[in-house]
């Protein structure tokens, strides 16, 4: 096969790869925000049969040879194809490496294993989950040792998440965490916890959330030209192509802030999409570059914007004039004290800026020793409970709110917590850098956040995925990845707010 | 190929079209309900991707050998499976006797004619879309002499939209049509048309329409578990199977009968839908057995139910709860007249139940003067408008509130305009045997319409498209399509509204 026949049958399948990707992208819109439940179950057959004709393409003998010569001459194409190519080499020889019967029976074991982990989870009964991980562990442990012979172990693992990323550069972060917020942790726990305001617990009408949710959406530009906003259980956000970007939000009357720091967190995942180059409309690198980068977008404006008292001063007479009665006597200063309230919870996915990363943490090493196999299955919720104790001080009273409330490592998702947390410190870095340019505090100040915006289109959207994360934070920060960023951000904003 | 074989390849192409049908039915309702317009373009590329991998599943050797073994083999089939193969073989031998330039040269010219019909109607400029319209023609006229040995000229059009309907079905249908509805219309006339009334043009807020939407929901059985309502420009149905089924609806503040009519006439495409027969789950005989048959429950429910005098005396009261400054003065009698008031207009599509099937004759008359060459494309906007003044009476002021006024040319469907007044006279048979099963008045007078759903459920949905309509409507009804009906209900009905 010559180059040119391999880019036109790279182009034939990425042309059919979109269409299927398409229908998965409304399938699964549709499914989470409209869909008769009922129709679910009739709905999974043709979606197994999508994923096939998908399968089916991108493991075409044509396909992989196409990779293959365009691999070989990857010198001779566009840095964006030649970026492209290379990662489609290295994922399809780590998947050709892994025995057919294998890779089949773990994916059945998947399959399996999700429902077993919901029912677990909601009966709070570890011994029914436990022989499933054994199981999903065993097959990860020997797919990292298999699959690559230049990176093996976590370090592979880690990789697939975030590229270029592996023990070292986590352990380095994950000590820094450690070290810094432990102690900031329990400095701000011995100040006293502080219960929620009263102010909070009164009930906001959610037609009105949606008001406020509406002049958020002018105020993080997220212009309804080429966006959606929706409903679900689970606010998330999806998109095809930057024309077409959607997200949704859940509203609870008895919780108001939910809805809005939602809101930001998902338009943040969203400017991302939609800030990608025009130039990138007709490649595979569309999107973001990797979950640690798209997590930072979506973080910095929920927490470094949405959570900053310049925000609120600046927005929190909109909010006032939807709520005039339930907010009649709450300053943007209350409302900045109560969304920055720092508490030691059990639950991952609701904790404060300066919790949350040892959340993270804990599932960091957590999963470092069982890939190491210093840990078996059978003691991991002992290992949760006590690191729980140890850094957030907190005893966990069943395991349904512990070592099983993720859902990740029922997916076999190793490796993936880590990003969640590094997103955070990219965040901060990128404020560090971005506050070299311009003004932030007066930008936010603004009706809208345009100019913020703008600099991470520039000096990150742009790029789509066309460039590792590594990459793309060196050339808007102007230097290599830092964690002191974060940390110095966290201990400044706590020690204020907590007067440390 | 033996037919074990030929099952299997059938089986694995229908699994393979069902699930790109998914697709197709996703986008469709997406791109009509929520999409942001400006992603139009670059989904109208994966769908053309989408659709060329649906064509090729349909034009496989291997996938047309299984339907020639399957159809010398029908006799041993189950009778819905026959069936499927019957009409398969018989839309694959045509295509096939295509030869495959023209064809290709005729997608093409669809493709150009839409976009300058558009045009054309927008401007009132006949002459730039008749030279399309001369193509589209001769393509049709040539393919109605070539396609199929048995059925030749308008009789293999109209057989496409209606399987065993041709001209001498139609001429019978619509001679009676003409003979005894431009006489009646005539009558209406003379005794002078009413303007609407005054109570109609109010502001009626859409919020308080939804309401009536969803009131009206309930009363059609419209189980919001296995349905959705939402908004499109123009009102559709569409569906999934039996157990997601969607209509749209439109809102107008100064209009709200439309969406009244609206609701019910689509939530009757949307009963059939739903009752088919679950052991067609698996097959591809789910949906409607044709286009009349799919209009006929519709119609049904829209006129023969919705402009009922019973009807509103039944709801009328929940209506007023929901406008009670707007209709105060309002009775269920001027209702029922306001409903039912006769229009000589120019628009098919905005036209009252006794003059709908003269916009519909005069279509007729035209295609079958145009296929047999006996009306030139030039001449046809006089023809046009001769009609109109014949049958209607009215004056066609300018091309685009005439002859231009229909898509359905502009996409070469020529042969289709028919089945639209032949559901009306399939629904008014219907009726008439259902009158002697049920009291129909009294069901009507019900909270739901669950008993005249379940007639129909019985008699005409549970099939499905696994018969044709001609046997559905005979066993249905106990005879042969038999029009008087249609005359009858509509004489008596107007006869008595207008005092004739």
């Amino acid at each position: 096969m010559n180059v040119e026949k391999a880019l036109e049958v790279y182009q034939f399948t990425n042309r059919r790869m979109k269409a299927l990707h398409l229908a998965f992208f409304l399938e699964g819109w549709d499914r989470e925000t409209l869909a008769p439940r009922i129709s679910a179950e009739a709905r999974a057959a043709e979606i197994g049969t999508l994923s096939e004709m998908s399968y089916e393409l991108t493991t075409s003998p044509e396909y992989l040879e196409a990779i293959e010569v365009l691999y070989a001459h990857r010198e001779e194409l566009s840095a964006v194809l030649a970026h492209e190519v290379i990662e489609l080499k290295k994922r399809g020889d780590r998947l050709a490496r892994i025995p057919q019967d294998k890779y089949v029976a773990y994916s059945e074991l998947s399959a399996r294993a999700f429902p077993v982990y919901v029912d677990a989870k909601r009966g709070n009964n570890w011994a029914a989950f436990a022989p499933m991980l054994e199981q999903i562990l065993a097959f990860q442990k020997e797919y990292s040792q298999i699959a690559d012979p230049d990176l093996v172990g976590y370090d592979l693992l880690l990789d697939e998440y975030e590229p270029e990323y592996g023990q070292k550069e986590y352990d380095e972060f994950f000590d820094l965490i450690k070290r810094e917020l432990v102690p900031l942790v329990a400095k701000i726990r011995a100040k006293g916890e502080r219960a929620p305001a009263a102010w909070t617990k009164q009930r906001f009408p959610i037609d009105k959330q949606k008001h406020f949710a509406e002049y958020l959406r002018t105020v993080m530009c997220f212009n309804p030209a080429c966006t959606v906003m929706a409903e679900s259980e689970h606010p998330f956000t999806s998109n095809f192509g930057r024309k077409d970007v959607r997200i949704t939000n859940h509203f609870h009357e008895d919780d108001f802030l939910s809805a809005i720091f939602s809101a930001i967190h998902e338009m943040g995942h969203g400017m991302y999409e939609r800030q990608v180059s025009a130039e990138l409309d007709n490649t595979m690198s569309g999107g973001g570059a990797s979950m640690a980068m798209h997590e930072s977008q979506s973080r910095f404006f929920e927490n470094m914007i949405g959570r900053s008292l310049a925000f609120w001063q600046t927005h929190m007479g909109a909010l006032k004039e939807i709520f005039p009665e339930q907010l009649a006597d709450v300053s943007a200063e209350d409302m900045y004290r109560e969304i920055n309230r720092v508490e030691c919870s059990l639950i991952r996915t609701e904790a404060d800026e300066v919790t949350y990363p040892l959340h993270v943490l804990i599932r960091y090493e957590l999963e470092k020793e069982l890939l190491s196999g210093r840990l078996a299955v059978a003691d991991l919720p002992a290992a949760w409970n006590a690191k729980y104790k140890e850094y957030l001080g907190v005893d966990v009273p069943n395991d349904s709110k512990g070592v099983l409330q993720d859902v990740h490592w029922a997916h076999g998702s190793f490796g993936y917590f880590p990003t969640y947390a590094l997103g955070s410190a990219y965040a901060a870095q990128m404020y560090a850098a971005m506050g070299k340019d311009l003004d932030i505090e007066t930008a936010m100040r603004q009706p809208t956040l345009k100019a913020i915006g703008g600099w991470l289109a520039a000096k990150v959207h742009t790029y789509g995925a066309s460039r590792y994360p590594k990459q793309i934070l060196r050339e808007a920060t102007g230097e290599d990845f830092d964690p002191h960023y974060f940390l110095d951000y966290l201990k400044k904003k706590y020690t204020a707010l907590y007067n440390l």
